[in-house]
C-alpha cells in the first residue's frame, strides 16, 4: 500500500490527505456547503435569461446544466453539520439546526423540484421549463427567506 | 413575466440574477473552479481511507461518493476561461492556457478514470475500487505537478 499512500499524499491537494485521515475541520464544512451553493448559483443563474425569453432555449444546454444542478443540489446538506453553526464567514442562521426538520424540508422542496427542470430539459419541454424554473426559483426564495440571512 | 422576474431577483442569491444577466466576472470562474475542486477534495479524500484498508468498503457509500465525483469531474474546466490566468488568488499557472490542449487531455484523462471508479463502486468491486482510486489519485497528481503552483 505504500504506492498508494504515496499517490494519495504527493496529490497536490493536501486537503485530500487531511480529509482522508480525519473528520473535517468545522471550516472545511462551512466551505463544503458554500462552494456546492456557488455552483447552483452558477448553473442556475443563466436559466434565468432563458426562462424569461432573453436568451433562447437550448436543449443540450439545458440537460448540462440541470444535470449538473440535480447532482449539486443532494450536496449542501451535509456541509451544515452540528459544531458549525456560528463558524467563519456564513449567512447560515441558528435555525436550520433548531428546526432541522424544517430545514430539510425545504431542502428536499428544491431537489424534487429540480428533477422536474431536469426532466422538463430532457423532454426538450420550453414551455415546461420555463414555468418549472419559476417554480425552483420559488423553493430558492422560500427556503433563503426562513434559514438565510438578509 | 413579471412574477417570474420577481422571483429570480428575489431568490436570495443576488449571484443568481448577476450571472443571469451578463458574463460573469472573471473572478467568478476563479470561484466555479475553486469550489468544483473543493469539493473534489471533499468527496474523493475520504477514499483515501477505504483504499489503505484503514476504513471499511461500504458500498452504499461508495457509489454515492462517486457519483457525485463523476458529476463534479466535470465542472472545474469552465472556470480556467481566457481571461482569467491572473485573476485572484489562484494556484493555476500560466501553461494551463499556453497548452490548452495538454491541460484538456489531462482533465480528460480524470474524469475517464473517474468513471471507471464509479463502476467499480457500482459492481461492488472492492478490490477493484481500491486499485482503481490508486490510477485516479495518479491523474489528480499528474496534472497538478505539471498545471498547479506547488
Amino acid at each position: 500500500m505504500k504506492q498508494l499512500t504515496k499517490i494519495a499524499f504527493a496529490a497536490g491537494a493536501l486537503a485530500v490527505a487531511t480529509t482522508a485521515m480525519a473528520q473535517p475541520k468545522p471550516e472545511s464544512f462551512v466551505k463544503q456547503r458554500q462552494s456546492a451553493m456557488t455552483l447552483v448559483s452558477w448553473y442556475f443563474g443563466p436559466l434565468a435569461g432563458v426562462a424569461k425569453g432573453e436568451k433562447p432555449f437550448n436543449k443540450d444546454d439545458a440537460v448540462r446544466a440541470t444535470t449538473n444542478l440535480v447532482a449539486l443540489s443532494k450536496m449542501p446538506w451535509e456541509g451544515f453539520a452540528a459544531g458549525t453553526e456560528t463558524v467563519g464567514n456564513t449567512k447560515a442562521l441558528p435555525v436550520i439546526w433548531t428546526k432541522a426538520a424544517d430545514f430539510k424540508k425545504a431542502g428536499d422542496n428544491m431537489q424534487a423540484e429540480m428533477v422536474k427542470l431536469a426532466a422538463a430539459a430532457s423532454a426538450g419541454d420550453e414551455a415546461g421549463f420555463k414555468k418549472q424554473f419559476g417554480v425552483v426559483g420559488g423553493t430558492c426564495k422560500a427556503c433563503h427567506d426562513d434559514f438565510r440571512a438578509k
